[in-house]
């Protein structure tokens, strides 16, 4: 494959007013929306008209409730509709694009998600992604009977396990299994059917699913563990792998990492998909953007930044000067996450105020590119040509307004410089993933 | 509120290619739409034309195998798409028709089926549906890591408390919590939040759902044991309930008694919707009914209806003869159903040979009707009107031939009758069931 032919995958973080906190106070915005399917049809077919790859919706299984308590209720997207429902309602209203959904291997069980998504999958066409993550908030644990969430290690343990048993269970029928034999009286070859008899450290699963194979063979598996458990996981497991970076530097190291590992499991490096996010702020001058990124930021209370912060670091940042870069002996924090060692470094490298930082969480953390269509696509090809990503998670800071501007000037931007789509390759995400159909017992699921 | 005011509710149970098991061998049979969209938007596209209140999907947790090894892969419906992403699918592509599904207590966990639900129910604008059953085929515990499955005492144990936790999280915010207060930037008012901090035999849950009220308050709520503990559970927090009758007397001893159970749980016994199922066949003339009902029965083998019955009574019943009635002395079943005893009865007053039985299980066991539109009215309208049934779950033999035929001829008929809608009352499914929608800490919660 010439580097000219390779294309440019887009995925699009789908929540209810934008990735930025302050997007749902800003005039125009439908806060009501968040309940509301209509609002997503709106959005979706907006990214579908875009050409996406897909939609994605992440998940938890709980409010997760801000570190100091006085911000509670001031912050939106931690209440949210459940994604297999949603993204099930829009497969109905769309055609081409991906649905993409998050579900915790932490507190559900392998059956009920390996045939959740397989039903997506038939429903849809061939259009179904599970984006595997664990839960390391404790706020799930108290919704699931747990005192705290698991440590870190036995999380991972149970995710490989728990995407062994789900990908055996989407292999659990040959894709001719179903013969429907009618004169015969033969509704499905049972020499066809292989219940996975899985008797693991976590689960004991005979199976098999009770539903045809699905048609692209087994959903996509997405993930976005960058911790080292995380990323071998990845790379045993993962066909997309979401990643939050800040810098060409990071996200370039990142990608080479990766790759390398996915080849040291046996796997072409082309079959991982990496996107990082970014979250586009789109002008058709640059003041324009400037503008509307400073309409945001005005929406944004910094207590409410300090607050994520504080979430992120797992310590309660409140005591600290907002006008001060944080001090170089904070205390340890009883939650290790790679994404705070980056914020971390970036401060220190920069300087950072608390307040610089705070303001930075506005976006979720993400990477925000705040400029013209022709800026905006000049980083987004030097990062997808120079070995940084194979595409983008899009993050529009304010929704619907960010993916229509998005899509009515970055995605042509992008086509004439024959970097993106100009038709849907494939009615099936695996189609314009442009990844292989798994075959049954792939040692991949082994 | 007068006799004549009173309207009867019709539920749809949706099934690939109907509840007869030789439906899918008929020539004009789709066997492949099982696991195609489209086939259930024609059918679920009927329902609502013939202003059913609902559709209803069954579910299993497992592929059930057939009794006896040698009919496995001749029998339908043991795998199917999975209710919630299909009926969120669905709720795209309708407006007012309710959308009801079945989620177990025995292997789910209240917090997922809290949100699924209530979900669903934001999605389609207040029709949802919970069927809530408890799991009682080794099969299903097979795959979530148990050598059998709890028994009947311990399920509705869970059950009983499974559902307090539901309600609960459904009743965590007020209907007026979330105030997206752009001013202020307040999105919701934690005043307004009320954890559930549950801590049962079962389950402990902190809760709120992470998500605002359901606009029905709570979805409904639909059971359909009718064991003793199965009829209290029903009674304490039942909104529909399915049952399986085959005869008036029958019929008619079940809803009496299930509306004084439901009375003395100081409810009000209109607030319970008892719902018999029937197996409609419909004919311009009887003997064009009986001659659909003669293709089917030609279509189906009666070794399958055999495994059918040996896997309703526990025991393989492949040794006795088929055209003889069942031995006075059969061996004890490790699994006590209450529809077992029905069919025992049944097969002991008319004298039925086993093959007789076996061919009564083509249809799911359930009451068939056979004949012209007004002798299936003529029956409804005697087991609404003489205190057996509010409505009915329509089973058609046959789908989606079953539920044309019923909407083209037997609605009319019964609208002529003034026993059925002649347009929605609502876009709520509870505003269709006409029952009230529930405040919040309401006792029956409790």
């Amino acid at each position: 494959m010439t580097d000219h032919q390779r294309m440019m995958h887009l995925g699009l973080l789908m929540t209810a007013n934008g990735s930025h906190f302050g997007a749902w106070r800003l005039p125009e915005a439908d806060p009501a929306g968040a309940f509301t399917f209509a609002h997503y049809v709106d959005i979706v077919k907006t990214a579908e008209r875009g050409l996406f790859d897909f939609v994605f919706m992440a998940d938890t299984l709980a409010l997760i409730p801000p570190k100091s308590p006085k911000t509670l209720g001031h912050v939106p997207l931690i209440a949210h509709l459940e994604p297999l429902t949603l993204l099930s309602a829009l497969s109905a209203v769309t055609a081409n694009i991906g649905l993409a959904g998050s579900a915790t291997t932490t507190y559900n069980h392998p059956y009920q998600v390996a045939r959740l998504f397989a039903s997506l999958d038939h429903i849809s066409g061939g259009r179904a992604c599970w984006n595997l993550i664990t839960s390391s908030n404790p706020a799930e644990a108290w919704n699931f009977g747990f005192e705290n969430h698991p440590d870190h290690a036995h999380r991972y343990d149970r995710a490989r396990e728990f995407a062994e048993v789900v990908q055996g269970l989407w292999d659990s029928w040959t894709d001719d299994a179903f013969v429907y034999d009618k004169t015969g009286g033969l509704y499905f070859d049972p020499a066809r059917m292989h219940p996975i008899e899985h008797q693991g450290a976590h689960f004991a699963v005979k199976g098999p699913l009770n539903m045809a194979r699905p048609p692209q063979g087994r959903p996509i598996v997405a993930q976005a563990g960058s911790s080292e458990a995380g990323r071998d996981l990845a790379a045993a497991t993962a066909e997309i792998v979401f990643t939050a970076q800040q810098n060409f530097a990071g996200a370039q190291a990142f990608y080479s990492d990766l790759k390398r590992r996915t080849e040291v499991c046996g796997r072409h490096p082309q079959d991982i998909v990496i996107l990082p996010g970014i979250a586009p702020i789109v002008g058709q001058t640059e003041a324009e953007a400037r503008e509307t990124f400073e309409r945001l930021q005005d929406a944004f209370d910094p207590l409410i930044g300090l607050d994520a912060l504080s979430a992120e670091f797992g310590i309660d940042l409140s005591a600290y000067s907002l006008d001060r870069p944080l001090p170089e002996d904070l205390p340890a924090s009883p939650r290790a996450t790679s994404r705070r060692d980056l914020m971390l470094a970036e401060a220190r490298r920069e300087t950072l105020t608390l307040r610089q930082m705070a303001a930075r969480t506005a976006s979720l953390g993400h990477w925000t590119l705040c400029g013209t269509p022709v800026q905006i696509a000049d980083v987004l090809e030097q990062l997808f040509r120079d070995g940084a990503a194979d595409g983008f998670i899009i993050m529009p800071s304010a929704l619907p307004s960010g993916i229509e501007a998005f899509v009515r000037w970055v995605v042509p931007e992008l086509q004439r410089r024959g970097l993106f789509r100009s038709a849907y390759e494939s009615r099936t995400l695996r189609g314009n993933l442009g990844l292989p159909i798994p075959q049954r017992n792939d040692p991949r699921a082994e």
